[in-house]
Formats: structure tokens, C-alpha cells, sequence
């Protein structure tokens, strides 16, 4: 099996759409170049922020194989999210990561008939992981949504015995209680929640997934380096400009079709649009 | 647009698999006609006795189209269940019952970004429908797995504002004290459980979607009888052996993989076999 | 220990505040004479209608005294609701009420620290029932406002076997699919919700405890011998025309104030007034 | 009106008990000392670490009193959590706080008849204000425990705006993401969950009340003195070792009453000990 190595920031894609809601693939080529030259060296594909959950299993693999051309190009750790779907798509979806090599692949929880519990979970993981055997899996712990409320810390422990590819969490929980017990567990943790991002670091957090990376990278990375620097109070004071920036765009709107709203307004003069959003979100504008 | 005009027993029938856990279409003729020889005159395809949220939407549609040619030769009323997955798919799966002319859709909200109100639920409905514009739509309430606990009655006096192909709802709730404001709002309302069925006639609820009609449809046609002859000492008697067969059953494990074995074993004599079930069930043996 | 063998009606009645929403004990001698005079011959003091969680224990004592005094001139079988408070004060009260020698004793789950498990609030019911050791006890189930959403049928089995006082529960869940299972289990359930009571009848439910009795005792009556004469039909009409009643009540306010405010009306040619409703509630006027 | 201008560490004391979990007042005024001698200026009492929500009124009122006199002997600091029981107690219990010149008072939402927005939160809050009108309120945002899961920042707006005396909340939800907005709302802050202290920290909170502050006070000040230096290495560090501390004591059972136990065997030496807990909690040993 691969390992997986990388710790830092994860930019998670949106997915271009044309006006009709049909995919844009023609776009990914340019936004992978945006992202480079933003620093950005690892990107999600068809997480939340790509509505994957939103598209078709033929629509995310043709996205998936478009980045995974990017990646080769320029060089990006890849991951994808399989879940989300019918068993049936997600196994599918598994072997098609694993076809095209990716880095990592990120799985939420079954959304219909939910475990009912962490081993129940597990069951699940060890399920789909026998269909992409030979690469890193991650599970994708975002209860707001999922209404999968387990204990994050007892995932990763019985993953870890029960799972040879288990190889992390994204935990978008924005409680970082529980998390905090697995920060020495030995697996990648990467944490979803911007407004408390500072707060992650302190507590010894190194690897983030986060939509707004997409728009004030360098406002994370400032943070970050403060951070390093033993800067803690300039680290706070930006984290508060980057929390009051937030708060405007998602006021606007649900927060992915507000957050794209924005990236396409920021880099419009990089001549990149990734349009709007799918159904069930609705399309926001500035 | 067509008229739904059905009352009764509609069977939600599930979904035949072979050992491997690919689809055994060629079963379902003969399931058909084990249910026209029960007396049942109408089905439910993949819902979620049919374990359509297991499926792909290539699979739900040869499933739906096998059906549709049972529903012609045997003369069904047909309902197919198009939600729970992607709107892209799910709006794929509106066109196609439409164009194999089905007599209604049922449509579960959306899993993951789901509504946080029962005005985003309908709009949701409303984008579904025009994908299928001439067939009747009703909507599925089952919290317990969806997590959408919307009040199920607005819902319905919305919905028949906003929607006009809208033709009802089913109900698998349990709790029946907000549907039965709804008993005369002119829709019409499967109820979908068993163990309090003898009640619901009582109340005056006249259709149905259950699972164990699949088994003992002739003891909810008796229980049906005997309320209709004014005989309600019978009807309870019968009510509590049928809860207590169905107690029996679902102790052995999760209620559909459970159920789906019983009616292996109960129609074995009749030639006919749907299989086990998909992950995330898992099997149950007799 | 008493033995508990009502079966019926239990009214579950109101607490008199004065304007300034004192106590006004005065107003019970007449609420018991209405109670009686419309057939009426069991009663629940302090529970959800009586506000027993707005008042202090030696408000709740007063009040049961005042009402054991009209048990004993009037011939009601009277049961008091002691949780819901602190565990010292519903200790207190249990002692309370064993002292006045009540028929039985209604006991919410702990509030703040929740039980867990079923297992959990049996241990929590076991140590209430050391102060009361006489009194037959019973479990408040109304999920809706204790957020403790326990198995019922399970917490019966478990408190059967552990817990020699045990005589049964108050389910005011509207969710009738887990307690029909324990229809026959030898325990005497009280039914909470009035919209479903034609069903819990032809269920074969015999007790209800619900607000509205204080109001249409006669309709839920007659509803009954309707039932008892096989007349199904009329029973349900008469239920429809009780859920419409209620349903123009509730549209007015909290459930609680509403009745409370509708019922000073209907009484108030009776002479009887029970006043208006303590904070968290907010007085409802027609 | 006082002004509450404190910041930084408040120690939520625990209630000492005797073995029949009867108060033991005479253990305070040692108590009171001890914590003088680790550096602390402050104290909550009645919070649930406190049991408050196991005594009666007439407890809470002399545990209150004990602590006011040690208040005015050692110069504490000291706020009163008020809320968590009846409409009535609550008044009462807020007469009795501002009888006492608190410094402030923390109260709990209903618990029962829960409020269905913030906008209702507040309005029980005005009501428990008019018995308190000159002394500083808080708001206990607990949703583990209370299920009352509002928007905190919107309530700390809406307070702000209709609630003269409002000062702030104590935020025991463990999720900063909504809190962190109003880090510069004007009002005072206190976060109540342990584990992630250093990170709250970084974020720029200031102020704490946790119940591990009664037992390794030292650390969480070393903590915060590391941080203000900004050394987020060391802070990190000491976080880690407090974190596992704490992991060890409260797996060996619920949370208030390992964390008393423990006091119990830390304090032995101080010739300090504040007994168990009471029902529904159960006593842990070391």
C-alpha cells in the first residue's frame, strides 16, 4: 500500500458547472494552476465543497480523472471522497480511485440506513476499503450533516486495529474534544473548521481542509507562520480578520454556494469561474 | 396529468439479488405473480424494502423497467421510489418512471445538505417534478432514518399550495399525531407501520405500504375485514398475533434483511427466492 | 404495597393560580365536584397540565394535599407526579406522597443528567422508589419534552423484573409502535395523546391521561362505547370532530396554556376559574 | 447595577457531602483556603459541578451563604448558577443571589418546557432578571446536557440588545465555531471545556471556568503563562500531559463525580475532603 505522508493545507475543489448545471471540465486545468501558484499542493475532489454528493458516480469519476491529470501535471497530492451514495456507487467509486491512483480516499458514512454504532462504522469502512485495497482511506466525520454523531476518537482507535489502510479523519465536528485525545494516535487528522483554525494549531493540529482555502489561502499560511514564530498574538488578530471575512460571504447564503459565489468573484481577473451550485443549494450571488 | 386514484395495500417489494449480490431480474415475474395471487393489486419498487438507497441508478432503472413489464401483464398500480441519492440521479430517475408511464414517484428528501424547513423541502419537490411533470409525486417521511423531521402535516397543506402534481405522502413516522390532521386534506396517505395498523383504520387511514404484506398480506386483509364488519375484539386478536409473528422476525436482525429472509422461507414452496441483502444490511438466516 | 387497579380515564388537572400566580388552593373543592359531576373518577396531580415542573416542592405538596383531602370526600384514585426536580426534592416528595397515601406515583427521568440507557433510568427509579416503598410507581415517557428517548417496551421488561413496585407508565410519545409490545405485559399504560385515541382503543388500550379530558370528557366516552359497540364509524367521526376542537385550541398558544385558557371558558358557568399559567408558559386568552 | 469586570480563572466548587450525602457545610470554609493558596480568585457555585441540580432550594440558598461568607473573609470573586429548576425556585433562588451581593448570576434554560428559539430563551431570561435587577447575568450554554441547542452568538446579541443586566455566558458546548464571533461582542466569556484550553487561548479567550482547575490549577496557569510569552511548544506540551490527566481520571466514570473523587484523593493531604456525589450520579473510588 501507498503511504500517506502529507500534512498541511488540503484545498477541498469545487466543482465547475456550466450555466445549464452540466459539468465544465475545461475549467479544472486552470483552477489546478491558481491553486499552484497560490502555494496549494494537495486538493479534495467531490467533497462537500464539490458537491460531490450532487452529482452522478459518472460525473465524479470524469471530474476525479480531470484533476487526476492536474495532479500529474503540476504535481498535487490528491485525495477523493467516494461516499455519500449507494453501497453499490461507492464500491464503484473505490476501484475507480484506486485505478487512477490517487492519494487518499475520503468516506462519509452510510446517509440512509446510519450505523448505529462505531464498530457498526467500521463494519461499513472495512467494507469499502476491500475495494480499493491497496490505498489510504480516511473517514469523513461531519455530523452537522450526516446526523452520524460516533466518537471520533473511538473510530480511529478500532480503525486502526481493525483497518491495514485506515489512514485518518477529516473531523468537520468544529468539537474538538474528542479529537484532541487522537492527536498522538498515528494517523493524519484533518480538521475542517476555519474559525477556529488558530485554535487548532495551539493544540498541536497540522493539517486542515477547509473551503475557504480555496479564497485567502495566504491568510492561513500568515496565520500558520505567526504561529511558528511564537507570534501568538498577530496569529489571533488575522484569524479574526479571516473569521469576520467568512462571516460576510455566509451571510449571503448557504455556506458552499456562498463560499463559490466569492471564488468566483475573487478570481475572476485570473480568468477562472467555476459557476454556480447544484440542487439542493441555490445559487448565490455578489 | 394522470389521476392516482388507489386505496388499499401497496406492497413495497424487495429487490431480488443472486448470490453475488448482483440483480436476479428474472424473479420477478414469478414474484408477481405470488403477489397477484395474495390479492395484492399494487407495488412500491426500490423503496426502502427494496433497498434502492443500495442501488445505482442504472440498477433502480432496470429494476423500475422489470416491474413496469409485470405491471402491464398483470395489471399493478406502480409506485417507484426515485429519491435518496444524488439530485442529478434523482432527477434521472424522475424522467425515466415518467417515461415508463409508472402511476406515481415517491421522493425521500435529500440526505446530506438536507432541508432545514419544510418551505425548502417543498422547493426540492418542486425542482424533482419538473423532471417528471405528468406523473403524480407523493413524498416520503421517514425520519427515523433521514433525520428530516419536518411537521409532516404542513408539509402536506404546502405542498398542495405549490405542487399540483402532488398526490400525497407515506408516512413510515410511527406517530401518527400530526398526520391525522391531514386525513381529509384530499391527498392520499400511505401509512407504512404495521404494529399499530389495526389503530390506523380506526382512525379512518385507508392505504398502506408495509413490508410484512409481502408475508401475511391475508391477515391485514382480515384485520381489515373484521373492522369493516364493526367486529373489533377480532381485529385486535389478530393484530397482536400478526405484531407478535413480526417481533418474532425482526429480532433476528435489522427489520428489511430480516424481513427479506422470512419471505424466503415463507415462499419457498412457491418456487421463489429473492436472495439476501446489500451492504450496509447484512444477511439473516432462518 | 397497594395494589394499582384502575384502568380508564385519569384527568390530569390543572394547578389554580391566583392573578399574581400564587397558589389558589381554594378553586379545588369545586374543580373536584366538576370532575365528578362529568363522571370523572381519577385524577393526576402536578404532572405536564398541573405545571408541576413551574412550582416549588411545598407548592407540589400543598397542592396534593389539597387534592387528597377531595380524593377522600369525592372517592378518586389519585396519583401524584413527583419528578422532574432535583433528585433531593423528588425524594422528598415521594416521601410526600407515600404520606398522604396516594394510588400511585408518576415519576419523570432526571432532566440534567440524563440516563444513558434503559438500564441507566431503572437505577434512577430503583433509588426514587426506596423513599416511596408502599406506593405503586410509574415512568413519565413523554420524549418530547425530557429528550430521553428510551426503548419503552424495554424500560417495562427491565423495571418488571428489577423493581416490585413497578405498575407501569404514562406514554405520551404519540408513538405507539414500541408500547403496543407491551400491551400484554401484565402493566397498566396510560395513553397521553388525544388526537390517536380512537386507534389506541381498537389497539386495545384502556387508560389515557390526557389535557383535554378536563374539557370533552363526554366525547372521549362516547368514543369509547361507540368502540365497545362495534360502531367504528361513529367513533371516528366523533374523534375527527375532537381533533378539530383541539386543533383550534392549540392553534392559539403552548398546548398547556391553551387548555388551560379554553378550559376557565367552558367552566366558567360552573363558577370554576383555575387562572392562567406560570413563566416558561405565556397566558393564552379566547 | 455592579459591574462584573472579573477575568480569567474561576474554580466551579464542588458541594461537600457527609457519608448520608447530607450537606457538610463545615468543610468550606478549608475549602475556600485552599483554593486562595493555588492562586484562585474565583468561584462558581451551584454549577454542575456543584450538584446543583440535585439539592433543593433551601441547599443551594445555604451552600450560597457559606460560600458569601468566605467570599467577603478571602475576597473571592463569586457568581451563582441559579437555573435548572422550577419557574418558582429559579425567582426565588435569584432573590436570594442578589440578597447576597453576588458578583453574578449563571443560569440555565428551562428544562422541561424548553424554549423553541432563541428569542424565547431570552424572554425566560428577562423574567428571571425582574427578580435580580441589579446583579450581572449569565447565560449557561450546557446543550449535553440541556438539549437546548440555540445559536449562541445570536443569543448573546439578542441579550445585549433587550437584556440591561446580561454580562455574558459560560459556553460548556465544547464547539468554539459559533462562539468565536462574539470574542469581541463586549461581554465576558467563560469556556468550560478543558481539552481544548490552549487552543481557546490562541483564539484570544480569556476566561474559564473548568472543573480540573479545583485539582491542577498550577497547569492550566502555566498554560496560559507559556502562551502569553509564546512559547505554543510548551504550552502545547503542558496541554498534552493535562489532557491525558484528565482522560485517566474520567474513565473510570461520569465526569463530575471521577473529577470529585479524584479532588478528594488530591486534597487528602490538605486535610480536605468533600465526600461523593448524589443520585442520579454514582460515587467513583481511586
Amino acid at each position: 500500500m501507498k503511504n500517506f505522508t502529507f500534512k498541511g493545507f488540503m484545498v477541498p475543489v469545487f466543482t465547475p458547472f456550466k450555466a445549464d448545471k452540466s459539468l465544465d471540465l475545461e475549467v479544472i486545468p486552470k483552477y489546478a494552476e491558481y491553486l499552484k501558484q497560490k502555494g496549494i499542493d494537495a486538493i479534495l475532489v467531490n467533497g462537500t465543497t464539490g458537491e460531490g454528493m450532487s452529482m452522478t458516480t459518472q460525473e465524479r469519476k470524469s471530474v476525479a480523472e480531470k484533476w487526476a491529470v492536474e495532479r500529474a501535471r503540476l504535481n498535487f497530492t490528491m485525495m477523493v471522497q467516494i461516499g455519500g451514495t449507494s453501497s453499490a456507487d461507492v464500491f464503484e467509486l473505490a476501484r475507480h480511485a484506486e485505478s487512477i491512483q490517487v492519494d487518499g480516499v475520503l468516506i462519509l458514512p452510510q446517509l440512509y440506513k446510519k450505523p448505529q454504532s462505531e464498530a457498526e462504522l467500521i463494519e461499513y469502512l472495512e467494507q469499502v476499503a476491500t475495494h480499493c485495497p491497496n490505498t489510504p482511506i480516511f473517514y469523513y466525520h461531519i455530523p452537522k450533516y450526516t446526523k452520524v454523531d460516533v466518537n471520533i476518537s473511538r473510530v480511529i482507535s478500532l480503525a486502526r486495529a481493525r483497518l491495514p489502510t485506515f489512514a485518518g479523519v477529516k473531523d468537520s465536528s468544529a468539537n474538538l474534544e474528542q479529537i484532541v485525545h487522537a492527536l498522538d494516535a498515528g494517523v493524519t487528522i484533518f480538521l475542517g473548521t476555519n474559525a477556529i483554525f488558530v485554535g487548532s494549531l495551539a493544540l498541536g493540529f497540522d493539517s486542515f481542509i477547509m473551503t475557504p482555502l480555496n479564497i485567502y489561502p495566504e491568510m492561513n499560511q500568515a496565520i500558520r507562520e505567526w504561529m511558528a514564530e511564537g507570534n501568538v498574538t498577530a496569529a489571533r488578530q488575522l484569524q479574526k480578520e479571516l473569521n469576520e471575512k467568512i462571516r460576510e460571504i455566509t451571510e449571503k447564503g448557504e455556506f458552499t454556494a456562498a463560499m463559490k459565489a466569492k471564488f468566483n468573484q475573487i478570481v475572476a481577473n485570473f480568468g477562472l469561474n467555476v459557476g454556480g451550485v447544484r440542487c439542493p443549494l441555490k445559487d448565490v450571488h455578489f
